[in-house]
């Protein structure tokens, strides 16, 4: 019997999740059951369980914000023509994708195209989809123009990077390991430095002192601080992150005279905000990118459900080499 | 003859500024000789003398971004019916208001109603202007609307009480002292709250718990943060001062989660990127509000020109009663 990850009340998450199977079920009119196949574990999953994340669904509830399944079984009435049995999809935020195993609502899947690779299209919704929209809704992108991006390494920054190369934008990204610099420039990274305080001389020789107007910052602290102050005048600074778990202490100066704004991006706001056929765009786009091998996002281990435990313990380590996923291990 | 502030170095204001006489001149083509009545001393102008604001001047220079005078003689080709020898003029910013008398071009000048009080005209560029561009151009004023604002015992503070009442906003003032609950209540303000850890609550309360979007800092620090967290999704602080000396330690979450945006105003900034029309049109509504008694301007003493030094003294020290300026005393 298929397996499904559960919690009932919020706590610790490796000792709070479950592991329970799922009942035999038929997909009812314009359902679809699917067969999950990968599913990562990301932090905001992890904030989820211990109750502080500000999106809380109704427990009992099962985590996992993103994956990619295939088609096990059509219910009555499911008459689209990209979804066939054993073609891939997309599976719909909300009804949790630590299982393995969905029935869904036909309308609620989004079809992968063939040759996407299913690691890639298992995390498209959260990172790269956050990379693609923080490139484009805050400060027009401008052929040439400049991005300056803390936390270069992230899932998000590798993104940045790799969406940023294939619409024309320049990257400076700080990292806090020298091994990264190679490693990231590798990627398509057109600058990368550590994100101490040689950065700032660094990055105006390396750039040619070009006009900065969008930054991103995922880590807080002083390293926020570095990044507001590489942009130009009228330039803007998005949060989607507080990896130092530092607060940023914004310079008056900052605001006043260089009108540098700070703002915030949380891609669960943006879903919200907008409507199925955006995000359909959005995805449609992006797994074009992924089919291109646009995205290599190092993997460190596949786990199988029923060591989702394991699975969770090691996510919350440092130094991995790569995401941790559940699935067909 | 006529004296002039000039200083020729930047450094500390009272030492650093010398009173000169200004040689007798004629209005050539198109210009105006003004004498100017009264011009406030304000902390941007204090700034500009150490060399510590960002808006500098070739040196020598005299000090004062704003004042009022009435026209003494008119140059030839001078034809504008409003400017008439006698008539009350603002004075333009640049050619240094902390002077008895100035040459300027009549295009340069705005004329001041019949009616409104000269103190309240010779204030009206810096602080009601500042408060009226924060109250329009960052969150649209919609009536019944509400604005929270620290420093409400500021000039600018003041100036939002009374644009806000006028435009039907209405208005939570944080401020540090109890006497002032019931002197900016006398001014018309709705809310004065001590700016503490006591006021999260009471804004709530005082307010019936109303969704305010917009914020006004000149504080900094806690305070900012205060007025941050009574705001709600999607609310933007706007921060054109920084009294405390305290950097904003601004909570990720903030931006993150609530969609707070943090931005900056400088007036100075406005008055560059905009057309002279826009200028006129603003100080038309200004001195039309000013006619109407809208400000009442507390002054606490008017010293001539030859003791500015004494003037610059009195105006870096707390516990004022209300302005300094220079003028006829």
């Amino acid at each position: 019997m298929p397996k499904a990850v559960i919690y009932r009340q919020y706590g610790v998450p490796a000792e709070t999740v479950e592991v329970e199977e799922i009942a035999p079920a038929k997909p009812g009119l314009g359902e679809v059951r699917v067969n999950r196949i990968l599913a990562p574990i990301n932090p905001a999953d992890l904030n989820t369980i211990e109750g502080k994340y500000p999106a809380r669904y109704p427990l009992p509830a099962t985590p996992g914000i993103e994956g990619v399944g295939t088609i096990a079984e059509l219910g009555e009435g499911v008459t689209s023509t990209d979804l066939k049995v054993g073609s891939a999809v997309l599976l719909p935020a909300g009804l949790g994708s630590w299982r393995e195993e969905v029935i869904a609502k036909a309308s609620d899947l989004f079809p992968v195209p063939e040759g996407v690779p299913y690691q890639e299209a298992a995390m498209i919704r959260v990172n790269p989809a956050t990379a693609w929209r923080m490139l484009h809704d805050f400060v027009a992108p401008q052929p040439g123009g400049w991005v300056i991006q803390n936390g270069g390494n992230s899932g998000v920054g590798r993104s940045v990077i790799a969406i940023a190369q294939k619409i024309g934008l320049k990257t400076v990204s700080l990292v806090r390991r020298p091994e990264l610099i190679d490693e990231l420039k590798a990627l398509g990274a057109d600058v990368v430095l550590l994100d101490d305080e040689t950065a700032k001389d660094k990055i105006k020789e390396s750039t040619g002192g070009a006009k900065i107007l969008l930054g991103l910052n995922s880590v807080g602290g002083e390293s926020a601080i570095r990044v507001a102050g590489a942009l130009a005048n009228g330039g803007k600074v998005v949060t989607f992150g507080a990896m130092s778990r530092q607060p940023m202490k914004i310079p008056t100066g900052f605001l006043i005279f260089k009108d540098i704004q700070f703002v915030g991006y949380w891609m669960t706001r943006w879903y919200k905000n907008t409507t199925v056929d955006q995000h359909r765009a959005l995805f449609a786009q992006l797994l074009e990118l992924a089919k291109a091998g646009t995205f290599q996002t190092p993997v460190e281990k596949i786990y199988p459900v029923s060591e989702v435990r394991e699975a969770i313990t090691r996510a919350l380590q440092g130094s991995r080499g790569g995401k941790i996923l559940l699935g067909q291990a």
